[in-house]
């Protein structure tokens, strides 16, 4: 045995995602396990977002009398015959017709109702005269019109709605029979795993990921039970996956399914029933675990077999495992119909290599510019949760293929609606702080602002590729001191060209703070104890620095750690706190948030570039209208290093 | 002030829905009744579908350490200089180098990590052998490579989904800002109105609106609380809204909103604040009331303004009357930003009148036929509660316009996912009990049957327009005593049409339980105690029964009640369950389902008729494999009058 999971544990296997979810389905279906859980009879006023176990159907008609359609009189159509203008007639209340409200019970002698309208009432209230003849069951509605007992209301592994219940109330339904939701036990296991609200000491990780996956269960209809954190010890893993098993319906187990020597879920499972899969071909969320156990102990659970996932450790890897193979054995269990997700066509804007036969979940962003819907791949990192939040969709990469080819067509599965992807805006380019504060104005009026850092110039790219409906850029020219202007000119040479100006902000050298190593000049740079952290080739602040080292003529060969780049002030204010690295160029404001020294350098102006045929567009129209927005200017000129008095200054570039 | 009272009451105004918004939106705002609620700390796990109240930005970065990407050895980059594997180099462990886990926080001296592949341990692992030379930070996942602290991780206004909840929780947010909900109090008002759950006599309405609007106020984010039913009496129900506002930020009253002397709901808010406006130009929800009370309590709610709005009391009056008014105000109140609604563009099978300046919200089901979606309005009727079940989509038909054309494209408001509606199965024509059958089958494969009964011609009218993928019939050809063919041959004469058999089934008289009035043959339907119920035009019934009655020579004219048409099989049963009226033609599960008599006259064959170009679709395919289930025609042949042998029979009519 022992021999078997040690090879089991180094090696993972590669198995198609289908061929993984059939050898566990077979397994599960093979033992009774696969089938919708019991039914359980809730009241309507518990019933919305619960799956019908039945179908429903009608137990009363509705209305469920012959009921008056409007204010008149009850009485015998056929009572009526021959009656008109010219021959009017005359009728005892209480005795040929009766009074009624609309919605009042026809008594049963009558079939149709004279509005009160038509009808003159004479001697003192004992009879009334009418002018007009009336066929049967007019101005009734009758008893059935809208449902009759024994209709069909709603059908089984239905979703009730707050609108079903109008329907199964009038149908004489007070309570109804609903599946019982799926119970799964979330176990989060690893020893450098904290609670997420502690205060993590480096190498330890907050441990988040049961979080966000009894979040997707609860989202899907089950019912999610977070275990505590269970350190890396086989025996204490095996335990509590077996005491979860007891009166859960699946058991997932995060993390611990690698083949690493601490990974002892695979070990788990096995010494408590069977792995049936360890290691599925996808990207990201390769080393997941499909098994089933069973149950020793006494009792009525004796012999009970479980489900039990093991789900990767990287979060997106966790939250992809919990989508393909957590996500269908509940719409299975909950008698759901196979559901085909929200999909969009696009055109993929970068090529995307294959990864050697494994079926790869790219996330992407999505929008809508010149009406072509383009995606754009984000990082394709497992434990890049971020990505997950900024993701517009998820693009699969079939296993086997060669990648996919810049400006392919392809099928993306939609994280957010259609309509709100047609209500955003893309940024692509240099980021800036003022995008994040416009993102928050411009939310209230519909629109929603999607950024990507990828530099002044690929900002400029993209646009010309159709990829962006803006870019951010601040391009310093050396030749004319100017921004942008030369770059736009060879970039987008053949583009109607607006610039609008956002801002002018500070840019110089960030440094520990209090400057310890007190550097004053671009000529600190090149000393022995210093180690200096750089952005990357096609950022504005690249180019400046390149720019401000000519002048100085320093040589970039002379700086230690002029190869290291990294993509955002952020980042590289990040570096410098940590104290691997003394000293990198960035705007004031990076160094002001994490409390850094700053030596100012230069002020620049930051622009929106966009083309000008769609500058006018009502995508756009909101972003604009802010940049006159007072409130607006003063948030931007209160960050650290921001001159907001340019905001709006308009330049033609290519004019037609 | 009384004489005011009554001339609001007998007068509805019709005032157009943007003007009734301004004018309610503009009081609310102007006693600040339309900001954002305050903000309240929710802990993660109870965060998924709040709405955050501010941004939430990283306190910490993620990883919040630099941390090594491999199980390898951290080292100094810098000591790697030059080696390869000519040249290796020995480092001392713990001195030069340190072991590290994949996800161990790097030691301070070191900034790269070297696999533990790459390098052989030696001396008894003293010292390692190194073969290569690793550039600074290789290997290593940097601090802040996912999350930097101070980032914006999700904007305000953003409604939590589970996987946010990761980057928010790594980015260290143990907990978040939300927007309280919103508490919205339900009160029904009405003498007639009984609780849903009870049994109802005649006049007596089960009140089932509090249920569906609560349950879409909590769709919406809102907390509801449901009050007991008010009976029609002014003060009490003053008193009830006075005792609602106190701690509701809103207060819905259902009904008496209209003009009726028993509608008390403009006199009620009247007397405790103000009506702004009574009565909307929209339909069906016309009656609205949109008022602001005034709380004259002592205290700290003393003087505290609450808005109120009176629903109207159809049933689908209410549900459009919370759509169109407490939604948008929903979403003010959680700082929400407005969003478009789903929609869809589609061709509207049928004119649709105008209707007086009014914007009609009619209800439509939808469905792809031939690559074109088409809208099919179902009832207008704003009690027909079975209709909002029913409904995929609403056209909005602006005030004033002439009404809409057959054949105009429209847009449509989405009430289910474009991908269910990619799946669902148009029938139209006469309906029959084994197309319920049929869609509990093929609801497993994901398809969605939704049928419309407009009779057999009817059906064959809709296949021919492209209005439906298929029909069901039962059309008998009295000179051939064959079913459907000749129909086709007539209504389909240029399409290929394949006919597949359902079931046989049979048809006859639907008396009184007990037949007390002994009928035995059509000739009895003469006699002058019957009163018949008939099958409207184009119905395979009716043509069913003129064929028999041509064939006995009786005349149309001798039967009372021919002239009264009812639409299905049911409501022709209902009609007699009711005593109403004797005797009608249907089937023979139709009268058992009520507990009725029948007098079986013909055995006929019910089709589905299939345009033969989509019989092969992957759309249709799941519902012909269900006719060869064996379950599936045991489940017919067990339904009451019903012969399954001739089911999945197929004829090809105007082959190609």
């Amino acid at each position: 045995m022992m021999s078997d999971h040690v090879s089991r544990n180094i090696y993972l296997e590669d198995i198609p995602r289908e061929q993984a979810w059939e050898r566990f389905s077979q397994v599960l279906s093979d033992n009774g396990l696969l089938s919708p859980l019991p039914a359980e009879s809730v009241p309507l006023n518990l019933a919305r977002g619960r799956v019908t176990a039945k179908p429903i159907w009608a137990r009363r008609s509705s209305p469920h009398y012959h009921a008056a359609a409007m204010d008149g009189y009850a009485l015998r159509a056929q009572s009526t015959d021959g009656v008109n203008d010219r021959n009017p007639k005359l009728l005892t209340l209480d005795v040929d017709c009766t009074y009624v409200d609309t919605g009042d019970a026809l008594p049963d002698w009558s079939d149709a109702v004279l509005p009160v309208e038509v009808v003159e009432v004479i001697d003192g209230g004992e009879n009334i005269r009418i002018f007009q003849s009336v066929p049967p069951w007019h101005n009734v509605r009758p008893m059935g019109e809208d449902i009759v007992t024994t209709e069909l209301i709603i059908p089984a592994g239905h979703t009730i709605r707050a609108i079903d219940l109008g329907a199964v109330a009038a149908g004489g339904n007070a309570s109804i029979q609903v599946v019982r939701k799926p119970r799964v036990a979330v176990i989060p296991t690893g020893s450098e795993l904290i609670p997420a609200e502690s205060d993590p000491e480096p190498g330890q990780i907050p441990e988040f990921n049961s979080l966000m996956l009894a979040g997707q269960l609860e989202s899907w209809g089950a019912l999610a039970t977070r275990w505590s954190i269970v350190p890396d010890d086989l025996e204490r893993i095996q335990q509590v996956i077996h005491e979860a098993a007891v009166d859960h319906d699946l058991v997932l187990i995060n993390a611990g399914s690698s083949a690493g020597s601490e990974d002892f879920t695979a070990r788990a499972i096995d010494a408590i029933g069977q792995v049936l899969v360890h290691g599925v071909a996808v990207r990201p969320g390769h080393p997941v675990i499909l098994g089933i156990i069973e149950l020793a102990a006494s009792g009525k659970t004796k012999g009970k077999k479980v489900p039990a996932i093991g789900v990767p450790g990287y979060p997106v890897s966790a939250a992809l495992t919990a989508d393909i193979f957590v996500q269908p054995l509940l719409r299975l269990w909950l008698g759901q119909s196979s559901s085909a997700p929200p999909m969009m066509e696009a055109t993929l804007t970068r090529k995307l290599h294959s990864t050697a036969g494994d079926e790869e979940h790219v996330r992407v962003t999505l929008g809508k510019v010149k009406n072509r819907w383009v995606a754009a791949p984000l990082s394709r990192g497992a434990g890049v949760i971020s990505s997950l939040v900024r993701a517009d969709g998820i693009l699969v990469v079939p296993p086997g293929s060669q990648g996919v080819q810049a400006g392919e067509r392809v099928q993306v599965r939609l994280l957010r609606s259609r309509e709100e992807l047609e209500q955003t805006i893309l940024v692509l380019g240099s980021h800036d702080l003022t995008l994040d504060l416009l993102a928050q104005y411009i939310a209230k009026h519909g629109r929603r602002l999607s950024s990507n850092n990828i530099g002044s110039i690929g900002g400029l790219i993209a646009i010309n590729r159709g990829e962006a409906h803006l870019g951010g850029s601040h391009l310093l020219d050396p030749e004319t001191g100017d921004y942008n202007v030369a770059y736009i000119r060879k970039y987008l040479p053949e583009t109607p060209t607006t610039l609008v100006a956002l801002a002018r902000r500070e840019q110089g050298l960030i440094v520990q703070a209090g400057n310890p190593k007190g550097i004053g000049t671009l000529d600190d740079l090149q000393r022995e104890d210093m180690r200096y952290i750089n952005r990357q080739k096609g950022s504005g602040t690249r180019l400046l620095l390149d720019h401000l080292l000519n002048s100085s003529k320093i040589s970039p060969e002379t700086i230690e750690g002029y190869q290291h780049e990294e993509y955002t002030h952020l980042t590289v204010a990040t570096a410098i706190a940590s104290g691997k690295v003394d000293c990198g160029m960035g705007i004031r404001a990076a160094a002001s948030a994490l409390g850094l020294g700053f030596i100012p350098m230069e002020s620049e102006r930051y622009d929106l570039v966009i083309p000008t045929e769609i500058l006018h567009t009502s995508l756009l129209e909101p972003l604009f209208a802010q940049l006159n927005d007072p409130e607006f200017r003063e948030a931007v000129q209160a960050l650290d290093g921001y001159d907001a008095s340019v905001m709006g200054d308009t330049r033609s570039i290519n004019p037609d």
